[in-house]
């Protein structure tokens, strides 16, 4: 079936509206590892999707999601080994305040429970969140929303707060948090929570100024509120640098909100935390999620843990991260329009500026590359507020040739361009 | 490992407030068909779980969840014959005027959706809701929850009205929507919505007087408001008289939100809905749903439709239903504490009453039923704001040696608790 049918189809039964990659959308039919097949039989490296974080179909998750989809999959109101072989793995790679875990379907579902507890339990209602930030698509969670515009509108009980970039003043940083707490005390209201995303994915992961995360959340925490960290990027080892991006600062949140890699495509999320807030939100509040923690979501959430631990996946974020750093900075001396990369291990940004500035954002510029890369067969994204940062999150098997290859595609695409 | 070891550890792990089915837990371990087996190999007839809807771990389904998770499995930003396939298959079961699909992972998050559709195409904020709903477990929809108790209260946008029993008088019935909608007016609101679960299942499953839904639509409608029918509860052939709970009403919904049987076990909801509604939301709001609409949970989803039509599972709740039906009055006959069955097809609510009065509601006597069906090898539950109505709802290949089954053991109980 030709792409055009295909997209007749998908208009006429999803509506014009419904999110699609690139001007001639992709049809694709196949998965494996870091490599998606189209409708053509065309191969493409997929630097992109971190969805299938454990790269795209792992047998080892298969076989798991299959083998227990024949044996039993019903909610929690049963007693069931799989959840808590699953949870203790899960919860064993944080820290040792944060045990306790309520599984649910998607990263949205996990931000709205963490935050229903944030406020159940502090009794507080304001939210201190990033002024680019996106943490799902309820309603509340709309509210929060910095980057994008919702119908909702922000939130009145949200008070946004600059992301800092390296070389901002990080005192001054602080004080939009102070700041916000004094707003919100104006009006009488005092903060249940700040929402970090721990990489800063939308925001276009600018490398925060060192201390800043942590006096954050001291000010917040001073002023009854909690810590949320949104671990739906960066979790699982992406970072190279731990299990957790939270764990690249010195604070242990009270709250993480888990998602996309969890179940490696399966829909899974979780939130990880406190035992008391846990326990005080079950005392206030009649919640159960129907699918959350069924023994087949466990089953492949416990597989996609156990691939990341024996493949090492981790060390490999960290190692092959800082290879195509290396690769991007050199990359950087060749093309004017390139500047310095961010992000950590298998996730990084590409900034792309007007020519020689290394200012004015590039979105046009980005938009080209992402399409000239899909031509040379590597798939790719953009993000940040002004669309002009090379968005570089591929399944956590990308290897060091992976990467040349990338490497190799941009090159030739800046030629192309320049 | 012993059911109390089990118990300490999800203690640990999820807390004590995570809700479990009987004051003794049952440990299952496998399941095929309408039966399950516990840790200890005893086999139990399942007439409680609507969410294995096919029947526990059926091979299709099973088979083309193993087989499309083998080959690819992405978010919707890349074109994918399976969404459109299971997405055209499943609005076609649907009237003509609604005929598009957003897909998401549960009934919350289908909740969240229409009513955010709802919220930003009418421009209005208010919402009717019935007196005893339960509609989700996110913020804004467990606003709208009036059935338990929830840290944040019933949303200030929010009217109940009551839900009639089958001999009430529906003219009185329909003035709370008028009442509801005045007392929007009085502080400049309007209703965006009017939710009701097709069949009324928290409620405790009354047969509302003719014409009741009909009206109460209408009503909103005059207001400015959209119909949203909930068949989280009563879709995909349960009532026997039709795919759809709000078949049984002459009003076609604006918006129907789907959710725990449709992946049979997979975390599968979606949002059907007026064209108009899609696309209005869409050119208001960046929506997108990760997980949402992914092959794997479209191949699914296509799988448990396909079994619903070829297994003729609608004749069978249809057919069963009115034999459990005959049943349960026969027993009615024998045992005075029983009240007229609610219900239908294969969703079956029986009143338990004090000692032939007919009208004092009998929670004790009913959860000592419950707990006696266990022992007798019948999983069961019970509902209503008494808790007093056994809740009947197994998975739609329940055959009518299976209601006999479930009627003997109900019988045997009956005896031995009077």
């Amino acid at each position: 079936m030709s792409n055009d049918t295909l997209l007749e189809r998908r208009h006429r039964l999803l509506g014009a509206g419904a999110p699609l990659f690139y001007d001639r959308p992709l049809h694709l039919v196949k998965g494996e590892g870091v490599r998606v097949w189209d409708s053509d039989g065309r191969v493409y490296l997929d630097a992109y999707n971190n969805v299938p974080h454990v790269g795209h179909c792992h047998p080892h998750v298969v076989e798991a999601l299959a083998d227990q989809a024949g044996r039993l999959n019903l909610s929690t109101r049963y007693l069931d080994e799989r959840i808590l072989d699953y949870g203790e793995a899960l919860t064993a790679t944080f820290a040792d305040e944060i045990s306790r875990v309520s599984l649910v379907c998607s990263g949205t579902e996990a931000s709205e429970l963490a935050l229903r507890m944030a406020r159940a339990c502090t009794g507080n209602e304001g939210v201190i969140v990033t002024d680019f930030c996106y943490h799902g698509n309820s309603a509340v969670v709309a509210g929060l929303c910095t980057a994008f515009e919702m119908p909702e509108g922000i939130d009145p009980r949200v008070r946004t707060i600059r992301v800092p970039e390296a070389d901002d003043d990080p005192v001054e940083a602080v004080a939009e948090v102070a700041a916000a707490i004094a707003s919100m005390a104006e009006v009488g209201m005092k903060p249940a929570a700040i929402f970090f995303d721990t990489i800063f994915a939308t925001e276009g992961m600018p490398a925060v100024p060192e201390g800043y995360v942590e006096q954050a959340v001291a000010l917040t925490r001073e002023a009854g509120g909690l810590y949320i960290a949104d671990e739906v990027q960066p979790g699982l080892g992406r970072t190279g640098a731990g299990m957790w991006g939270h764990q690249l600062y010195d604070a242990v949140p009270d709250l993480v909100t888990l998602g996309k890699p969890l179940g490696s495509g399966h829909p899974l999320g979780g939130v990880v935390a406190r035992p008391d807030l846990i326990d005080g939100f079950a005392a206030k509040a009649m919640y159960f999620n129907t699918f959350g923690g069924n023994p087949v979501s466990c089953a492949v959430g416990h597989a996609v843990l156990e691939v990341v631990e024996r493949e090492r996946l981790m060390e490999n974020a960290r190692k092959v991260g800082d290879h195509l750093q290396e690769g991007l900075l050199a990359l950087g001396n060749k093309h004017a329009t390139i500047g310095a990369p961010r992000g950590r291990g298998l996730f990084m940004g590409v900034p792309f500026f007007a020519e020689g500035d290394g200012k004015t954002p590039a979105p046009d510029l980005t938009k080209a590359a992402v399409n000239g890369m899909r031509e040379r067969g590597v798939l790719i994204s953009r993000t940040g507020r002004h669309d002009h940062v090379l968005k570089i999150r591929p399944p956590m098997p990308f290897s060091a040739a992976d990467a040349d290859q990338l490497l190799a595609a941009l090159d030739e695409t800046l030629d192309s361009l320049a």
